[in-house]
């Protein structure tokens, strides 16, 4: 498929070259492609910087948030969640109308320092703030309780033996999400609902964070034991 | 040691008799101790009505919030979670001054019907609000995040195989806590860090709802695979 990742930070590279891997064609979405290409300084949380990323990954386009979300069939929101409107809005919502919106995305607020909090949060989500705002799009919240490596190879956690979830409104784009988290190794892909309830998904994070402190690693992920 | 359990929802008499059957010394708090014997009426969630309960427990005793508090090594707040400060304020401060406060409660807010959001939430917790209430009280939020029957009995969810988090500004009230938990039987017991922790562990309430809804039933529990 032809599928277009938005965001530069940890995630968008992360997952873009575990899809390009799986064959499919990719492209990065970003504000300024030449100010991203030109990018120098070490990425987000210490990885590579984006230039030396993308020589290494010379079979994924960038371009900006309007040409990736164009050409695509599925476009995943994996930018910074505080920007997530924004960045969708610059796509385009004529470019969002009727395709498969996987937004991965956590509305994460710094604002009174870390641990950070959520916004919006409790009686919204931001996967619902998307699919409001663009209510052509066939969004698909999921994978935004783990941590990118996992996301992509779930087999380097516990064996691949724990949990990942999707919510949404739409069946089809749901079943096109799993289809993907499944080529990525995920084995329970539980399905919470609409759209609304990707506010548990995305309420997760607080213990997500704490878990971090406490394991000292963000290699975990929840499983449901049953 | 002396236990106090408050709350005579599902919940309080679940852990009340699962501590009683560990040979601890139990007493049930409850508002009106006379009202609550005479309860004919089915449970919360329908189980037996608490007369009926209570004459099969006969070792357990039931009081006032008060008296319950007052003789207590160790407070259980099982109340519901609107009701929690009201109650542990009825026990009075003095019956909780030193003392470890298992709270094990869930601040859901059923205003906008089902299913509940939390109340606090996000920026605050039930927890933090009880410790702050009642400073003196050592409080440790743990159990919240799973059903009453596997609170007890871990073991009847994949054999015992899933997590249960502590959050508490006391280490030695923390210890105190695990060593109850690890004699109902949990395996893998994380430590936030202090009560501020409690806010992950009871946003973890939304998705749990969800879960539940997904699977039909309340047989499961969270375990972080790492």
């Amino acid at each position: 498929m032809k599928i277009a990742v938005l965001g530069t930070g940890t995630v968008g590279p992360t997952i873009a070259a575990a899809l390009s891997a799986l064959g499919h064609d990719v492209v990065i979405g970003t504000r300024d492609p030449q100010a991203t290409l030109a990018r120098t300084e070490p990425g987000a949380t210490g990885g590579a910087p984006f230039s030396e990323w993308h020589a290494a990954h010379g079979g994924i386009g960038v371009g900006t948030f309007a040409d990736a979300g164009a050409g695509a069939d599925v476009v995943v929101n994996a930018t910074n969640g505080a920007g997530s409107l924004a960045a969708l809005t610059a796509a385009g919502a004529e470019n969002l109308a009727g395709k498969v919106l996987m937004d991965i995305a956590n509305p994460l607020d710094f604002s009174r320092g870390f641990p950070p909090s959520l916004n919006p949060v409790n009686t919204d989500s931001l996967g619902e703030q998307i699919q409001r705002a663009f209510p052509e799009a066939r969004v698909v919240k999921t994978l935004n309780t783990m941590t990118a490596s996992v996301m992509v190879d779930p087999a380097s956690v516990a064996g691949g033996d724990h949990s990942v979830f999707i919510s949404g409104n739409d069946a089809a784009a749901k079943e096109t999400v799993a289809g993907l988290l499944k080529d990525f190794g995920h084995r329970d892909i539980i399905d919470l609902g609409d759209i609304t309830t990707a506010r548990g998904a995305e309420m997760i994070l607080p213990i997500w964070l704490r878990v971090w402190g406490a394991l000292g690693t963000g290699a975990f992920n929840f499983k449901v034991a049953r």
